[in-house]
C-alpha cells in the first residue's frame, strides 16, 4: 500500500534513504529452526556492494549487516528478524543545488509531486541504496531454501550491455562462470567486450542499459495462485520493483509474439529418468521442452522457471543536461558529477536473485511446500529446539528452580 | 494470497469458471455518487465477449452483466457492487478424455498438481473466460474516472500478430480506428494483413501471438508510492495476470538496453502552454521527451504513460498433439477441436483497459486524488444522497413519522 | 479495507444491503478435495433466518443459497466458491420519511457523514441481513473442518437477555440442548424465562439486551501469531464485526480485573490420560485449569477457548422517538413500526459459530495445520481427484482424443 | 498475517524481543510535511518505561528512541520511518532453568508449540517489552494529528485495580490528574488505595489485575469503514494485541445487556452551539446522549468514543509453583523471582493512547480527512519543503549547477 515490504507470508519491510543514517529491514514470516549466518548475508550483500569493480560506483559504503533480533544462538525462532545497516559514506550536502530544479529523469520531480517534499540527499528514497535492505532479505530467503528439502537454485547474470549480447550459456556456465568478471556475464568472451563498452560510456561522461537472464531450478510443480497472485504476476511485480527496470519477460517472452502456437505448444511425455532438468519422478508427466519458462496456467510446472529484466542506463551522469528551476522559474544547467555506476545490471545481479527467492519461498510457504511455523517437523508438537548445541539440551533438571527474570 | 482479487482500497474479487454455472465480481471500495450504468459495463463486456466476429471463438454467450447490490437509483452508495453474469453455452461434457491426460500447454497439469484435482470443463479457473469479470470491474472504475475531475484516458490497440507490425500510430488514431476493425488495430492496413493472417492460421489448425500497444493520457503526476508500490510494479502485476502474458514493457522497453543515458535523459523544460500532452499548467516543469514512459522513481510525471504487453499463442488447437495419461500410464493423441481463438489480443484490448483503469483509480485513491469515500465533496459532512431526481430532496416533512420496517 | 472481506488465506468476501435484489459471498482459500454440501450450507442458514420463531422478526426471507462456483461433483476444487442468495420479501419504500431524518442509534447519520449517502432501505449495508453471508462462508469452514483430521468443535448458546442470567451449562448440555427452544439457551428453565421475556419488551414496543457464551473444542496448541495476529485479536476483531456487539471477552473476561496472580496462573502438570478436553497426548504437558481461556502468549494451549460477547438492544423500536429533519430543519416524531428482532442474540448464535471457524480455519491453514492448496495429501504431486465416483477413475483410453472445447 | 504489523495506510512493523539487543520500528505510510521530535516521541517511551516508579519492574532500560530515516531536517519525508531503541539491561540467563519446562500462563508452551523453539530470555518476542515499539509508532501518529486540522485528543487512565474502583472522572479529570500519581489514575483518592493494594501483592510475591478507562474526543463523524472494517472492530483487533487484554467494551460495554432499547436509544437534536463534546457545527443533528460509545452502525458520530480494556494479573510472580519438564518428564517447582509489574495497567495506559491514535490516525487516512501523502496542501503539486528553515528556500541560483553525488 505504502510501498515498503514485499511478500505474504515471507515478508520484508524497509526503511532507509541514500544518505540517510542507516537502512533497515525487518524480515517477517521466516520459519523457525532455521541456522542464519551473518557471514551469509553479508557474502550477498557484498556482490551488490558499491565500489567493488572500477565500474561501479566508488561510494565507499562496507554494507555490514546486523542481526538484531529473531535469531536465538543462530536459529531464527519465529520471530522477526530485524536487520540494520549502517551507512558510512553520505555526503548529501553536494545536492543542494538541485533542490528546486529536477535532475533530468530522476524521480525528483515525482516525488516532490507526491510528497511535496523530498529527501534530496541523492536520490533518497528512490535510490538504488535501498536494495541492499532487498539483498539482506533474501540472504535469509536463500538460507531457508537451502536448508528445506528442496534443491531451490536461482541464478542470474547479465546477458546484455548496449549492443553486446552474450552468446546462449548453459546453467552449468551460469553457475561457474558469473562471477568471474565484473560484469557478472557468464560468458567469458562477451563480458571482456561488455566492460570495456561501459568503460567506455563512463569515460564519455555517460551510462548504457543492459538486461539481466535468471533461471530458477528445483521449484516443484503446483507453486502459485491462480489468476491475480499466479507465479507470473507476482514474479513480474518483483522485478518492476527493482529502480530502472523497463521490460520483463519470462519464457519466450517479446518472442512469442511471432511463434505459432504449434511451435509454442509442448506434448507431454513420462519422465523416463533421464530429466533431471525437472522437478520429478520417473513416470510422471513432463512437457517435452520449456517454451512455457516453467509457467503453465500461472502456476509452476516444475521445469526451470527463466526469464529477463531489462534496465534502462543510469540517470546520473556528468554530461550537461538542462533542467528548470521552479523556485526561480529560471533554466539551469544540470551536471551530476560524482560517483555513479555506469551500468546497472552487473549490481542488479544479486538484487534480481534476492528477489526471486523471496518470491519463490512466499509461495512455497502459501503452498504448504514448506511449512510456515517452523522447518522441521510437524506444528502444535511442543519441542525442545533444533539446534544440537543449544543448552535446551542439557537442562538444569533440580527439583526446585529460582529465576530471576528481567521482564520489561 | 489466493489470486481472487485485485486492487487496495479499490479491490474486486471474482469468482466463477469456464464451464460453471455463472461468472461473479465483487467491487469494493467505489466512492459514493457515481452514477453507474449497466449499459456502460455491458458495452465494455460486448468488446470482450465470445463470438463477436470469425476471428474469435464461436461460444455463444451473451455475456449479461446483472448488478446486485451496491448502488441506489443508479448511484453508487460506497457498498460492494455485486455483479453477476450466466454461463449460458457451457458443454463441459467434451473434456472427459483429457481429464487424466493434460493438454499441451494448458493449465491442466499444473491445477492437478497444487489442487490435486481441478474443474476439467474448459480452462476451469484459467481459462480467460474469468476475465468477464475483469472487464466488469474496469467498466466501474470507468465511470468513477469519467465523472471524477480529472480527465483520465486509457486506451489500447494491437500493435503486432504474428510477424505483421502496426506502424507507429498517432493517440487520436488509436481513439479514432481501434474498433474500426476486427482485430482492433489502429493501422487499417496492417489490421487488414493482421485479420489475413489470423485466418490462415486458423485454417491450418494453428494459432499465433501477438502484442497489444497501450497508453494512459491524463494521469496526474504524483501517482504510485515507492519501491514494491511503484506505478510500474503494480501496472507490471496487473498485466502478468492476463492469462498468456509472457512479456510486459513501458517506456522504451526492452529497447532500454541498447540506449545511453544522455539519449534517453530527459532535460526539463516550461510548460509553455502548449504541452497538452502532459498534465501540467503553463509555468510548470516538464519533461521534454518522455522515452521514460510517464514513470520515473516509479511515480507518475503527468505526461502520458505507454508500454506493450505480448502474449503467445492460444494453446488450444486442433492440431494432433502428443500426451500422457498418468491413470493408464500411456501415450495419446491429444487434438482440441472446438472453439477456441486463434490469437488472443483482439480480445484482450478491453481486458488491458480495464486492469489499467482499475491500477489508476486505485492509486488515485490512495493518493488522495479523489476521495475514497465519496466522489464528490468533503466526507464527514452528512449530506442528501448526490443524485438530484432523488426522493430525498422532496422529503415528507410530516411532524410525525411512522415507518414500517422490513429488517432482517 | 474497506471492509467486505474477512480472513487471510480462507477469506470470505460479501456484497448485499438489506433490500438490495440479493447478497452474494465468495469463499477464497477453500482447500481442495472437500466435500461441500448446499444442504449443510442451508442448515445454517435456516438457524440464522428471519422469521424462523416468534422471537424474530417476521420478514418472510427463505435465505436458499445457490452455490455458483469452486466445486465439481460437490467437491472444492481450491477455486473461489461464488455463493448468491435472494433477496425475496424486500420493502424499502416504508422506509422514506427517514431519507433526510437519522432513526435514533442507527447507522442512518454515520453512513450518510462518510458516503454522502446511503442506501435507506432498511439499514442497507449496516443491517444484520448481511450476515447471511458470513454464515454461508463459516459452513464452507465448518466442512472443512469436519473433514480434516482434527475433531474441533465450535458451539454457542445465548446465555443472558436481561437480567436473567443462564446458570453455568456443561459443554454437553450446549451441544444437546440449546437448538431446544428459540431463545437458544442451553439452560431450559432459564431459556423459558427469556424467552418470556422478550415476548414483554416486544409487546411494550421495546427491546432488550443480551448476550452470548461460545466455545471451541478441538483445536490443536500452537495457533495464533505473536502480537497483532494473535488468536484474541483475530477473534475480537471477528466478534466486533457482528452488528451491535459492544463487549467482547476471553477466559476470565472483565473479571479478570479482581484476580490475584496465583490464584489465576495455571499449573502445569503431565496429561494422564484422563484430560480429554485439552489436544494433547498422554505424557504431554497440560495446565492444571483453564482460567486463561484456551490462549497464552496469543496462542492456543489446546483447551477450550472460550469466551462471551455481549449485544445491545436492538435500535429499531415501534415506541415513538425523536429526531431531527437535516433538510427541513424541523423537529420530528420517529416510530419504527414493523419487522424486527426484539432480541438480538438468539439469532446472532450461529453468526458467532460461522466467525469463529472462519478464524479457526483461517489460522489451521496459516499455521500449516491443514494443507491450503488440499485437504488431503501433499500438495506438488499432480493426482485425480478425491472423489471416487468421478469420470476420472474411468478414463477414456482411447488412443486418440478429439475434443470439442468450449474454451471463452 | 505474521502478526509483526498494524494498521493500512498508516502502517507500523516491529521488531525485536524482551532480552535482545534491540528493539525496533519501521512507520509506513506518515504523511510528508509534518515535523517529528525525538523528543516528543521519547516522552511517550518514559511513561511506558520499566523502572519508572516502585510499583513497576525495576530493569534499568533508558528505552532511548533514534530515528534512523524518513524525516529531513526534522519533517516527514512520506518515506519510512525506522526507529530503534537498544536494550540495555538485558540478563537472559537466568532463564535457562525454564527452557523445557513452561512457566505457568506465560507464552512458554505455546511458543514451543509453535516454532517448536522460542527465545527463553524472558518472555522473548511475547514480552510486553515489544510495545515499546507501539508507543514509538503512537507517537508518531500523535504528532500527526496534532499538526492536523482535526483536535483529536486520547486519554486512557486506570479506572480499577483489584477491587478498588475508580469514581467516575470527567474529561477534564483525566487530561489533569492522571498523570499525577504512579497507578495513573485520575481519581486521587482511588489512586492512593490502588497504590496500596499494589504494593500489598506485591509484598506478598503476588500480582493483581485491573483495567483503563480510555476516551477520544475530536475524532470526526463518518470514520470506519462498513462491517469487518468497523471502528469497533479495528479498535478491538487493537485492544486485543496488547498481551494480556482480556476484555475489551465500548460504550454501555457489558451493562448493555440489561438496557432495553427505549433507554440505550438516543434521539436526535440540533446543535444549539452548546454540544462542544461532539464534532459538530451548529444546526447539525447530533444525539442527544451518548450511550453508544461514539460509534453507530460501527461508524464514529463525532461524540467522544469511550470504552474500557481489562488486563489479568501479571503472570510472573515470585509464589512457589509448578509446572513439568517435558524433556526429563519430571515435575519441577517454578519461582519466578525478580523484576516484574505487579499490576500492568498503570505501564498499559500509554499503550493504549497509542494503539488508539494509530487506528484514529488510519482511519482519518483511509477516509480522505487526512491526505495520505502530505499534511498540508493538495498532491500533485510540485512544491519547495514545507519547513521554512529548509535551504530549499534559499537555493543556489548559479546559472550552471555542478554536483557530486554519492549514489549507492
Amino acid at each position: 500500500m505504502n510501498g515498503n515490504e514485499f511478500g505474504r507470508l515471507f515478508r520484508f519491510t524497509t526503511f532507509g534513504e541514500s544518505h540517510g543514517e542507516a537502512m533497515g529491514c525487518t524480515v517477517s514470516g521466516c520459519p523457525a529452526g532455521v541456522e542464519i549466518s551473518e557471514d551469509v548475508v553479508q557474502k550477498e550483500l557484498d556482490r551488490r556492494k558499491p565500489g567493488q569493480s572500477m565500474i561501479t560506483t566508488s561510494r565507499g559504503e562496507p554494507d555490514e549487516v546486523s542481526i538484531k533480533s529473531g535469531t536465538l544462538e543462530g536459529y531464527t525462532t519465529g520471530t522477526p528478524i530485524g536487520m540494520v545497516i549502517q551507512n558510512k559514506d553520505a555526503r548529501s550536502g553536494k545536492y543542494e543545488p538541485f533542490i528546486t530544479a529536477p535532475r533530468p529523469s530522476h524521480g525528483d520531480y515525482t516525488y516532490s509531486a507526491k510528497f511535496g517534499t523530498r529527501n534530496w540527499g541523492g536520490g533518497g528514497r528512490s535510490s538504488a541504496r535501498e536494495t541492499v535492505n532487498w539483498v539482506a532479505a533474501g540472504a535469509v530467503a536463500k538460507q531457508v531454501l537451502d536448508q528445506s528439502e528442496y534443491d531451490v537454485q536461482v541464478k542470474a547474470h547479465v546477458n546484455q550491455i548496449g549492443d553486446i549480447t552474450a552468446e546462449d550459456v548453459s546453467w552449468e556456465d551460469m553457475l561457474e562462470h558469473t562471477e568471474d568478471n565484473e560484469v557478472r556475464c557468464a560468458d567469458p568472451e562477451k563480458a571482456e567486450e561488455m566492460r570495456d563498452a561501459i568503460d567506455r560510456y563512463q569515460e564519455e561522461g555517460d551510462s548504457i542499459g543492459g538486461s539481466i537472464y535468471f533461471e530458477c531450478r528445483g521449484v516443484p510443480p503446483g507453486l502459485g495462485a491462480p489468476r491475480f497472485d499466479s507465479f507470473a504476476a507476482r514474479m513480474g511485480k518483483a522485478m518492476f520493483s527493482i529502480p530502472a527496470t523497463t521490460a520483463v519477460e519470462y519464457g519466450q517472452g517479446r518472442e512469442a509474439r511471432d511463434m505459432r502456437g504449434v511451435d509454442r505448444n509442448e506434448d507431454w511425455e513420462f519422465d523416463d529418468g533421464t530429466r533431471d532438468d525437472v522437478v520429478s519422478e520417473e513416470g510422471d508427466p513432463v512437457p517435452v521442452g520449456n517454451d512455457h519458462g516453467g509457467l503453465q496456467g500461472g502456476i509452476t510446472t516444475g521445469e526451470p522457471i527463466y526469464g529477463e529484466a531489462t534496465w534502462h542506463a543510469p540517470v546520473s551522469i556528468p554530461k550537461k543536461q538542462e533542467t528548470v528551476d521552479w523556485e526561480t522559474g529560471e533554466k539551469k544547467e544540470a551536471q551530476v558529477v560524482g560517483r555513479h555506476d555506469p551500468s546497472l545490471p552487473p549490481r542488479a545481479v544479486p538484487v534480481v536473485e534476492a528477489m526471486l527467492r523471496v518470491t519463490i519461498l512466499d509461495f512455497m510457504l502459501l503452498g504448504g511446500r514448506i511449512n510456515p511455523d517452523r522447518l522441521d517437523g510437524r506444528p502444535g508438537e511442543y519441542d525442545t529446539a533444533y539446534h544440537p548445541e543449544s543448552p535446551q539440551n542439557d537442562p538444569d533438571d533440580a527439583d526446585t528452580m529460582t529465576e530471576s527474570v528481567d521482564e520489561d
